[in-house]
């Protein structure tokens, strides 16, 4: 257990990161730690759940993921550790793991109480320090898990907008722009049909046909691909689909069959 | 002494705080590297003795703290390392570790001068990488700190300003805005009273009352709070105190207690 | 072979560059991964090829250099791993490595084919966490250099513009601008005149003297120096001499000697 690996909204101008790493290294100085993101847009728990339920399935097991997008931080929010099959998560309690366990086996929901594992007194701004940090710097140098705290059954979770099959059209929206420019839907490719042609449309305009990559069309062009983390996402060619096309987190988006010009 | 930590204004643009870790790496295969920032402004001296001070004290014992802020590399100003009963510090002597030593106990200070401990003949501007970050690799590995060069009695110090009580108000300044547009002053939660009810003034207008958390006040408000860095900080809770308010470093701010509004 | 390098236009605000290091530490826990850089421009092969050159003779022997900047990803171009007398590179096959490996003795040249070191399927879009980061690890593990896949005996390279000595005049040219808006040609240290009184032309204008560092001229004018990297560049001491004049890549520069006018 000796990956931990932190996604954040603190940004990487100021020492905060920094001062995590430091505080775990002081609780175990065999831990591994990588950065997933720590420019999640302040504040934006549903884009920090995308970037972390993105990202974990590609760690090893055992990993402890450290997840602080905390607008609430100081106030009534819990903090808890969800231990998985795979790995262990520890949150503020406001939705941030939703999609990251969406897609695991959850074993165990604790809310992080336990003291002895904060490094002093906690600070009201800033638990990724104070709570975050130390817990998982204690879990991966082996704590057990239940003593973090008591067991709790229920935890927040929001909602992420579900794709829609109304015959041969699939209806969903734009939930992550990448710094590309990439707009990312909701739609994963298994609900795809397997027929090709396939053409995806913004705004009741149609805009390009299903493609394999990027480099199916030519440089400057509009392209809709799977992308790497299963989802159809739109892109331009060697620039940016947000920009260009102006498409936007929450845009809704439909793939519909070639020829097929229905609303 | 496997931690080694960086703080500079290098950016992670380009290729040369990668490259100080190759050097490092090259020395001590077993060195630890963890990135404070390196987004300091370029030749903030000031910001970067805040963000180097603000980290150290959460770093374990032993670590070795690089910064490399460094207006007058090539020039003659010199490089010290500084052991401390908690660690050691290596920079430019411009005044950059000012506020970390305030903090530590100081138990030796010599000039950087060994040439067996540079990475090959010294270039005129990239000392981070010939020079700060193969000695610290050196220290980690074992050498002994004497080795560094000659003990010297004198380094260079900044002033930072400091707060003054004056009867029942306490007045300070903006010493760092934070990248969520937080605005940390120098007034530190210890000399505080502890009575309730303290404003907070900038530009002789009563912003807010000092509160526990930012989530104190609705979304969008302004709110004071003692920052994680112990100081007292004007935030805009889920906004940016730096923007909404126009507040910058240098800015004079000051503690009044609730009704009193004298100037 | 424990370190690894990583040079991407991922950037890092997503989870890209994170998800590379969990597949890395999946298949060799004890892989130390280091960050060249990941703000290469998007697709700017020319300027990845800068950052790495500059960056890779400054590690260990023995290190793996990772380098996905990739407009082609999905495409024809072949993946391809180079064992060189220091190291290996393992990068698309569109001149990303031309400036490296002319500074390295190439031993071995292979096409990464082998699907026992990708990770599951290829996606379409991201190579970088599918084959370029697992084969890093594996080789890293100790797998040998010739399973990656069959020898090739081409590769490609891009041009990179030489600088020409006319008489005592030195032609060169702009090739990247770092973060602090430093300008850096292609006229390298060992081609300069011994003499002094070198003066540097930009747009038939002269700059300025080349000078030892920075600081040889007051804050805020223009100086040249030989940069870190060993070739001569445009600075403005304290300043960005890439906004102050107006220098971009591919603008043409030329050395003189003082008192010389002619153009």
């Amino acid at each position: 257990m000796n990956v931990i690996t932190l996604t954040t909204d603190f940004g990487t101008r100021d020492w905060f990161v920094g001062t995590m790493k430091g505080v775990i290294l002081g609780v175990h100085p065999g831990a591994h730690v990588v950065d997933l993101t720590h420019e999640v847009p302040p504040g934006d728990i549903r884009a920090g759940a995308f970037a972390l339920a993105s990202a974990c399935p590609y760690f090893p097991e055992g990993t402890i993921h450290v997840a602080v997008v905390d607008p609430g931080v100081g106030g009534t929010r819990k903090p808890i550790a969800v231990r998985t099959r795979r790995g262990i998560f520890i949150a503020p309690d406001n939705g941030l793991l939703t999609l990251a366990l969406q897609r695991e086996e959850v074993r165990a929901v604790r809310e992080v109480t336990n003291k002895r594992f904060f490094r002093g007194p906690l600070s009201h701004t800033f638990h990724g320090r104070d709570l975050f940090a130390p817990v998982a710097a204690h879990l991966s140098k082996g704590a057990a898990f239940t003593r973090v705290g008591p067991r709790v059954s229920e935890w927040k979770t929001i909602d992420f907008p579900q794709p829609s099959v109304e015959g041969t059209r699939i209806r969903g929206e734009i939930v992550y722009v990448d710094q590309f420019g990439n707009a990312i839907s909701n739609i994963p490719e298994p609900i795809l049909p397997s027929s090709t042609g396939l053409k995806i449309r913004h705004r009741n305009k149609v805009l390009c046909t299903l493609h394999e990559c990027y480099e199916a069309v030519p440089a400057g062009q509009v392209v809709a691909v799977v992308g790497s983390s299963g989802f159809v996402e739109i892109a331009v060619n060697g620039g940016s689909a947000s920009k260009s096309l102006n498409i936007k987190s929450g845009d809704p988006v439909s793939l519909v069959h070639q020829g097929q010009h229905s609303r």
